[in-house]
């Protein structure tokens, strides 16, 4: 069978329609979940409350070996009948907000308001709504699926909970394929994992009057060389690769050279081979902004140095085009009526890619909007969350093995 | 009579030992008063209370005229012998603490540790121990001379208690000369008023995602344009011409592309024909850099623009070789002992500078030092002090015309 034949026998199966069925008739018990766990903050770095929650959610449902790992990621297996590949289903506990955000879920007919609410806490809801589905139908899969919540994918998080998970995991030589599942879109499957490089520069100098140390290099100009030197770097539009100098301060006065001057620079690429040369040239482009300052201006009160410190690190990855997992994906996103479209960006999915892993970000049904912002929002209308929950739990099901199917 | 005649003959005159014994008698009074006075808080635009202070020490000193003016100067005049000409005597009253800066004074052996107590507290002090030197010796002038303390001096003050003077009293159509008594040292006179204009850019751009609206112009390069223009103008080291970018802020997140850039920027020359070309060069460099950035990215989401607004705006102005004023001051800093020189700098003495007015910074007397910092110190040891009163004396005398001499 080729994918789209997989998807169509896993959605012609009775337990497929058994589990469809539970999804709707449990659609308000996941959307109590959702709101419960939406209101327990999950600020970068300070994931602990949720995922104390989450992780007694994962054991209530019968999953085995439910634990936390070093890093905070909560998970637990589903047993499958095979040799023990694992097939990882993860949502992220972590929200962009800041402790102290509210985060309380108002609700208006169909649609929640609450920060955090579809990025990423309907995954958490709906991946224990999938669990609850397999089991009402007695769905049997070959690999185990394990289900994570894991922490840090926001931000300066830098993907630390999935990097853990693929780094330390004692399961880790057996995971086979990675599915986050990340806001509520299905149609649009990221199958390319955007890398960053992010540093922050500060430009040191010896500073001085503006008038009576006159002549005396200036930090501000090697930034500014610096500045410029990054936007005039070309880079590949495919493999999508961008750069921007983000934020800067310096300077105390307006009649004093500066001693300091910082910016922030981020680099993407969805390529990392693209990526380590657009990484290479603008270290190469700090040093030459630091030596045209040094040669442009006198020295003799000090030189200009440049202090590099990396703040970010997200590897790229791609899973490429006739990877099954991705036909398996658009299959049942189609199946479903939706168009697939493959998308790159940069979620928990770039871990598995950079290391050659099938690997997707995958919706978790419905419909959301204003993610990252304090108006976000999720619509839990029924039939088009339940549409999304199907597209993605065929998906899992083609992946982990459906007994039967094939 | 030559400068340095009509010098001498004013320190050989009884009189003039008699003033100068009057400065030794009153040495502890003008001690008592530069305390009093620096524990008056006098921070920038919060002159207030010390003008009201002074006002009345001028008002106890007898002066005809005692008044405030609407911008806050404090002022009264001593009458001369003659049409009614005027030389103006100034020290300023603000420094540059911000309010709830500790300004007690701690005196260890001769050394007085205060902020502001050397810039320009001192100078005050000094001037009124001039006008009862000058009564006890009954010494009368041609020109009246009018005491002036006056606001504004320091940094953003932009020199606006002196500018206003000029420019609204209804003495100034009488106004022959100008001495401003600033800091201690009299060996150094200013004759060139080194004029600025500073300005705070801020450009301005759409926005946006780092990586998903990578190509839009960006405000940051267009500030970065400008920075390393400006740093490659070239100006003369005679007369003395400067600039620098000394602060910059801008950017929300690292991974986003700023809105706005801020630069703050200091221009200087002792020409004002050079600062006004350095000024419209500088203007020109800002619109080449908002089109460069235009040009070089994306508008589609919108332009970048710059807005300009002037900070500051200090008037350059020269009393140059050759003018008696220059002549006579040399004169009696050589006569004291001392090595005259004649430097640039940026105090009150700009504004008459720039209309043509001969005027001059000189010193109060003592040493002094680490003016602007919280360690601000004067040196009140007596006999130094008595030579650098005596010096300024001297030079007010000649300028104002004193009874009998030349």
């Amino acid at each position: 069978m080729n994918p789209t034949e997989t998807i169509a026998a896993i959605r012609a199966d009775e337990r497929f329609a058994k589990a469809s069925a539970t999804l709707a008739a449990e659609h308000d018990r996941i959307v109590r979940d959702v709101v419960t766990l939406t209101e327990i903050p999950s600020p970068p770095f300070g994931e602990e409350k949720r995922a104390a929650a989450y992780l007694e959610m994962l054991r209530a449902h019968g999953l085995d070996e439910v634990e936390q790992d070093e890093i905070g990621n909560v998970m637990g297996l589903r047993r499958g009948f095979g040799n023990g590949d694992i097939l990882v289903v993860a949502a992220h506990l972590d929200t962009v907000f800041p402790a102290g955000t509210d985060v309380r879920v108002r609700r208006e007919g169909t649609k929640l308001f609450a920060p955090g609410v579809s990025d990423d806490t309907w995954s958490l809801a709906v991946n224990l709504g999938f669990i609850r589905a397999l089991d009402a139908a007695g769905i049997r899969t070959r690999h185990d699926i394990l289900f994570v919540g894991d922490v840090g994918e926001e931000g300066l998080g830098d993907l630390r909970g999935v990097r853990h998970l693929f780094a330390k995991s004692r399961h880790r030589a057996r995971f086979r394929a990675f599915l986050t599942v990340d806001s509520p879109e299905v149609a649009q499957i990221v199958a390319g994992g955007v890398g960053s490089r992010r540093y922050r520069v500060t430009f040191r100098g010896p500073g001085g009057h503006s008038y009576s140390a006159f002549g005396l290099v200036n930090p501000m100009y090697a930034m500014a060389e610096a500045a410029r030197g990054l936007a005039a770097v070309e880079v590949p539009k495919s493999p999508p690769t961008t750069h921007c100098v983000s934020v800067v301060s310096g300077g105390t006065s307006i009649n004093a050279i500066a001693n300091a001057v910082t910016i922030e620079v981020d680099l993407r690429s969805a390529s990392a081979a693209e990526l380590d040369k657009l990484d290479k040239r603008f270290l190469q482009i700090v040093d030459e902004a630091v030596a045209t300052e040094n040669a442009a201006r006198s020295t003799s009160a000090g030189v200009i140095t440049a202090e590099l410190t990396r703040v970010g690190d997200r590897p790229a990855g791609e899973t490429p085009a006739g990877a099954p997992i991705r036909d398996f994906a658009a299959a049942s996103v189609s199946a479903e009526g939706y168009t697939p479209s493959f998308e790159f960006s940069s979620t928990d999915a770039n871990v598995p890619m950079s290391l050659g892993i099938p690997a997707l970000k995958v919706g978790a049904g419905g419909r959301g909007g204003r993610a990252h912002s304090l108006e976000e929002w999720l619509d839990v209308e029924p039939q088009e969350c339940l549409r999304g929950m199907r597209t993605s739990l065929a998906t899992i099901l083609a992946l982990a093995g459906m007994e039967g199917i094939g």
